[in-house]
């Protein structure tokens, strides 16, 4: 068939999509991801590779990671039966999404929020039911969300949410839980930033599914890995969805060993929590920006300036944020990841100095 | 919402589905999952470490990771523009699968096959068309494979196939793809031990999409890493299914020394083409099995015993295989990796034992 063309063979739905792209900047001070500025201790990172090198890496990994699942389940305090491992949480996303989307189905998004959740349902030819933000202060149409819970098959809350930062309470989530006909799925990417996680409310809630990962607080981005917490009897179903020897032995080690060295970290979140709290009080005192309360290791801010112009001042001077104002309700917003105290200096300066050039 | 149940929310063909999993069995000589008994030599495990200690680990991979997919270009020699990368060809088959599947879609699928295919699209609710192998031979039904691709949006070809060990000729393979009205995707799992690829045909051919994987032959089993080959245009609406950053900063590594070295892994190939065929004809002195062809790195071989019977009486004697008599036509049928000739020769020994003691 030589005249083949995609529109012949791909989902029309697809075909429509714009695929989620990053493009790729190099700078010195690096605040688009959301990464944690601290990298492991080198002695965590022999240990890791040391663990991996004694073991065989022509084997599959285990069918289900149960030392790993073993240690998460003592982490989280919850049954290993409700737990699923995932090549970072996106695979666990997917996992959930795919076992319960499908055309005729209906997922609830708050908007702005984490642009897979949309692209995913697309491609999974669902009916997505955006319920847009408070516009004025980045916060949750919690009314809103109820309404559209009772007929969904799926609600996502990303608490805190990205790219607003905005923490949902519990009281609202459990309305939410309440409410909903379908799963809740909590996205958790930056829960060690709020201090709340809705993983209590597992045991009441039997339809609550809370997704984590480890390429935030928990500093292994580069090597993917998340879990899921929910009812094993969800569980089972959501495990369907997801690849069988989904995580390699390489992850599966740094996650255990990250786990076990947990306090570790604690550290450095306190570090990011300070930071955060330290830059949001230093852009308060600057009349030309406005920035949203955030309970994650990233501020949300609204630029009188353009904001693809401010993008591209920070970027000369080398600090590169994110430009996030082509989302809902973000118009001349950027998102700045929370760095070192140097690193978040440097943005503070690069800043003053764009805003004073384009004045 | 207390008395929420899966069924109330979870896809009925989702719920219908027996998960793809794999019985958790420890043995002296495993032989059950097709992998390279021949690990890589100590002083490439160390170089990819050291690659990997001198990134950062707290960072994403590169959204696309250029350096990887170069090597992958200059070695399959195809652009790469047209080249993907996942976390095991498992997930290149999962996005394949969700741009092209969705109810009223229909998959072409071979069978007994790779069991995955099956699972993938009945959760994506596809119409699943399975075109039954000759029996006495376990050879592909060309003409049945012909006339239902005509109105498939996807064909699948493991070639060589799994579990058979059948290798589809290339006129064959090529009249398949003349005849799609979709993709045909050719899953070359195992093409190193078959000395044949469908790549050369990539260039007149642009509904192929070939498949391959690093946990066959290349030896990182454990790594999970796979490839895609197909026309740019078809790729750029893959990758869409593609969870973005799905290859960890470790495996990226892994692939690319595997390939810079990749005439060491030569070696431990040859010695496994010559161990089936040796084994082959060890098997063919002996009437109470019967062995099909194959050009992989496993044997089919069918059993006047019970296969669970005789699967037990190897086990007993610490080799593993796979039972594999569930499989449409498989009935008695049980699927035996090629180890090294010690493990070779153990389980031909722990064979004639366990016929002996049954007869």
């Amino acid at each position: 068939m030589r005249d083949l063309s995609p529109s012949d063979v791909i989902k029309a739905e697809v075909r429509g999509l714009t695929a989620y792209t990053l493009k790729h900047f190099k700078a010195d001070v690096k605040l688009d991801q959301n990464e944690n500025p601290y990298e492991l201790p080198a002695d965590l990172k022999k240990e890791i590779t040391e663990r991996v090198l004694s073991r065989p890496w022509g084997r599959y990994p285990e069918f289900v990671p149960e030392a790993t699942i073993k240690v998460l389940s003592k982490f989280a305090d919850w049954p290993a039966e409700g737990i699923l491992a995932g090549n970072g949480s996106n695979e666990l996303i997917q996992a959930s999404l795919t076992v319960t989307l499908g055309p005729g189905r209906r997922i609830v998004l708050p908007q702005p929020t984490f642009t897979l959740y949309k692209l995913m349902s697309t491609a999974l030819q669902a009916d997505v039911h955006d319920v847009f933000m408070n516009a004025a202060d980045m916060t949750f149409d919690i009314d809103g969300l109820i309404g559209a819970a009772r007929s969904a098959d799926v609600v996502v809350i990303c608490n805190p949410n990205n790219p607003t930062g905005t923490l949902l309470e519990r009281n609202a989530l459990t309305a939410i839980l309440k409410a909903a006909r379908g799963l809740v799925l909590v996205d958790e990417a930056y829960h060690e930033f709020s201090e709340q996680s809705a993983a209590p409310l597992l045991k009441e809630h039997r339809n609550l599914v809370v997704l984590r990962t480890f390429s935030k607080a928990m500093a292994i981005a580069g090597l993917r890995f998340g879990y899921l917490l929910t009812h094993p009897e969800i569980a089972r179903e959501i495990n369907k969805g997801k690849l069988p020897y989904n995580v390699n032995i390489f992850t599966l080690a740094a996650a255990e060993v990250v786990i076990e060295n947990r306090k570790v970290l604690q550290a450095a979140i306190e570090a990011l929590i300070t930071e955060r709290e330290r830059i949001a009080a230093e852009l308060r005192k600057r009349p030309a920006v406005q920035v949203f309360p955030s309970k994650t290791n990233y501020l949300l801010i609204r630029t009188a300036l353009g904001a693809r112009e401010l993008f591209e001042g920070l970027y000369v001077q080398g600090v590169l944020v994110r430009d996030v104002s082509a989302y809902p309700l973000l118009q001349n917003c950027l998102r700045v990841s929370i760095g070192t105290p140097e690193e978040n200096n440097r943005f503070l300066s690069a800043l003053d100095n764009a805003l004073e050039t384009k004045r």
